[in-house]
């Protein structure tokens, strides 16, 4: 069981949570703390499971500790695989990787199924036994196409949706309604080159790096909270082909730590940016 | 002797240059090249001294190679050392850094003087035989401060510039008269963060990584052509200081890199962007 | 066409080359050139098609510019592409990783055939239309399975063999008859950890980062020239499990480098170390 | 205060020695903890100063929890700046960076003073405050020489002592009674070029990365537990001069980062290995 929490800080935190864990025989087998300057307390703890379930534990644990201390907590039963649902447009490279780590049990979890405003992936995806869903989307029936996702990843009990590199942005409405954090992966080191066409733009610009960027989707385009970002050396001899090419490596990379570093509970947000422990 | 040179891509360009040189029997011992797609072609090579002095030879390829091809080219004798100007505010790292790689012989070119809005560091420049001088800048005496610079870059017939964390804007009119190349190290991975406090701008977007950019100083404040970039990780627990201390070494990192391309003769400036061959 | 080539260092070379070629109105749009300290000279040229193909081209070289040089030289009509055959046992990621690559014309060249002695690929690469050879290799058989395993290589006129973690060792003899070159991929930082289990000698020597190293296969096992290596940072929640999964990824990237470098005619062997142009 | 500890893993250590903490009213401010396969437990903690000081506290804890749980730990006021003396042969990279360091507060604890079998180093060392000893060390009076030595560092009151290239081996009896740790920065990647001239080892290899190791010296030379290392890429182009001067530079961003995590008392060492919390 995964408990992660944040607080205000103060004293006797570790030795409260400790406690209430020892009082129940419950063994801490990792924990991870931090506290910032600003006064605040972040904690990751994993501990042996509870006879009872950790449902119960909870709630126990809300009425107790995390009330007295005025505590944000998520508690995890990290023996139920979570549930995903990933997303991707035209380019490949993001969306072949999670299938493959999904595939191998290399991420923890389970690829319940992707989405596409493409059909072309339909045969990769469907030869390792994931549900394909091909949804227009288009000006005009935006909407419409929303509705239908909402209703796949509903169908799909899903825990986290992952945009694999789908380029249609997200409405207010959907991220509202969707019911479960979303991870994107944006091809650039952000906040540089926010928008369309980053790798243009770094080439217009000159940098001698490029980067990616995988953060939680907010209504703020490019603006969420980073969880993992990545560089790789770019020379004058890369001509936009090449830096699409060096950028999807940094990318298929970033994203995956990313997306582990969720399924692992290790991610906390706090404000606009994140603890990652 | 070094050539730099840029112009229109065109059949036969290595092979004109490669004739010119070996009717002179100078021999070629480093060559490197590249054509973009969008039809520049950018060359630089080492060949061992003429008789008559580089300057002479210059004349020539002007009147011939140089003409019938437009190229832009710059012939630098190597074996007349560079002398460099640098300009430290109170922030020390790059300065002696820099004051280190040329005392060592490890940075090629010769430390011909230091000038700094600080008093601070005249002892540590003085002992390694290096003359300091303290201008005090402030906003009404900005322009005469910028004066009594350039009479000191000129006293010190300066080939290049280098603003080592000199945290004064330094006004059109003195970039214009300087009369040399200027390189300037900005603590952030360019274009995020330009303006001030790059490392408190990073820390509030909750970055993942800090960087460090040295490009050429233009008019437009931190948009100059970029030679070195670099980035290092970075976690929660780095506070704003711990992201300026892993920031500094970077910063010393890619100031000593571009400093060095630029003094083997390897940036050819582009428009904006540079190409470090 | 490419050109590369290495000679002793004299004046005058890449003159002679240059004049070669532009007497036969032949445009070089890349060259990339190195001497040693120890006077050897290596140089990669890139130039237009000849009319009468790059065969009779190579004939007329050899007796005139490679002859009066010493060069030995290799000359690639690059509109030919090079066929590749990719040997793998159980694990899969490199081979996945080539499969993926050459199925998206990411690496030049054509994937020509895989040889496993493993069943266990046979669906995913056939699905991309490339031939899979199972070929069973135990101790008693091991001579018979390196015939079948040469007449297979020999029958897709292959130009390069990739082990991409194929885990048999190569005999001597087949080593001596294959007839092109062997990439392979060693699963650490060379010469660190030769031999079987390098992920279980690393997590025993307690290194803070991993690596991996493409290599020809000489004789010499894992003693090979390299051409290309990098490593990854590992901390101590890495177990065996960690540190192999974050190896493969380095592996799979250091592999894809090496064998893009190899098919772009960018390696040059000189004894047991490789010049990467 | 900062506690490290290790011990055989159980239920309920956190809780054990959160509560310890807890019950004298002593803040926890930060705790890092990681248990391995093998069932081996590590944890730091920081937390606020007791009244009766760190000593007694010490007692109670090894007393109780400790004796309990079969503990090995070091409780270490954090208030009291550790001393160093540093030894440097006549390559002063790393020496002068340790200088910088200490002298810019910004690794902690304070350079007692510098020992060397060089003169050269006198004046920078001694312009900072700092004491500097010359001590020759040749074959026959090598004994003697250590004898010295072991005087200076104790005279020192050393808390560590730092090898920042010194170049001669210190014998057993040396290492015995030293009394402190001592950390080396060794010029490789290791476990290659183990021994002497490892940038040379690294040039004949032809490796395409090389590296800097810093460890705990054992009498195995350059065999002890690693503490940190890092790589940095090469290329054809640098000859054996090229590779020392990259390679300095990882140096000194090795042994700095080692020097720091070893002060912050964030390494453990088990066996031949260690973790750093």
């Amino acid at each position: 069981v995964r408990l992660l929490l944040s607080c205000p800080d103060r004293p006797g935190l570790v030795a409260a949570v400790a406690e209430f864990l020892a009082s129940r025989r419950l063994n801490i087998t990792d924990v991870d703390q931090h506290s910032t300057e600003s006064g605040r307390f972040y904690m990751r703890m994993v501990f042996d499971s509870p006879v009872g379930g950790a449902k119960s534990l909870g709630a126990e644990f809300a009425g107790t500790v995390a009330a007295a201390y005025e505590m944000r907590f998520r508690l995890t039963d990290s023996s139920q695989p979570a549930r995903v649902v990933a997303m991707a447009s035209k380019p490949v490279h993001c969306l072949r990787e999670l299938l493959w780590r999904f595939d191998t049990g290399d991420l923890p979890g389970e690829l319940a199924g992707v989405v596409s405003n493409h059909p072309d992936h339909r045969e990769e995806v469907e030869r390792l036994g994931v549900a394909y869903s091909h949804v227009v989307v288009d000006p005009e029936s935006k909407a419409e196409a929303e509705e239908r996702i909402l209703r796949l990843i509903e169908g799909a009990a899903a825990d986290l949706v992952v945009l694999a590199r789908y380029m249609q942005v997200l409405s207010a409405d959907f991220l509202e309604r969707v019911g479960c954090p979303v991870i994107n992966i944006h091809h650039s080191f952000l906040p540089s080159f926010a928008g369309a066409e980053p790798y243009r733009q770094a080439q217009e610009r000159g940098v001698k790096l490029i980067g990616a960027t995988a953060h939680y989707v907010t209504e703020d385009l490019d603006a969420g909270p980073i969880i993992e970002q990545d560089t790789a050396r770019v020379s004058h001899r890369d001509e936009l082909a090449g830096l699409v090419r060096l950028g999807e490596e940094v990318e298929r990379s970033v994203l995956v730590r990313a997306v582990r570093s969720h399924l692992e509970d290790r991610v906390i947000v706090d404000g606009n940016r994140t603890v990652v422990l």
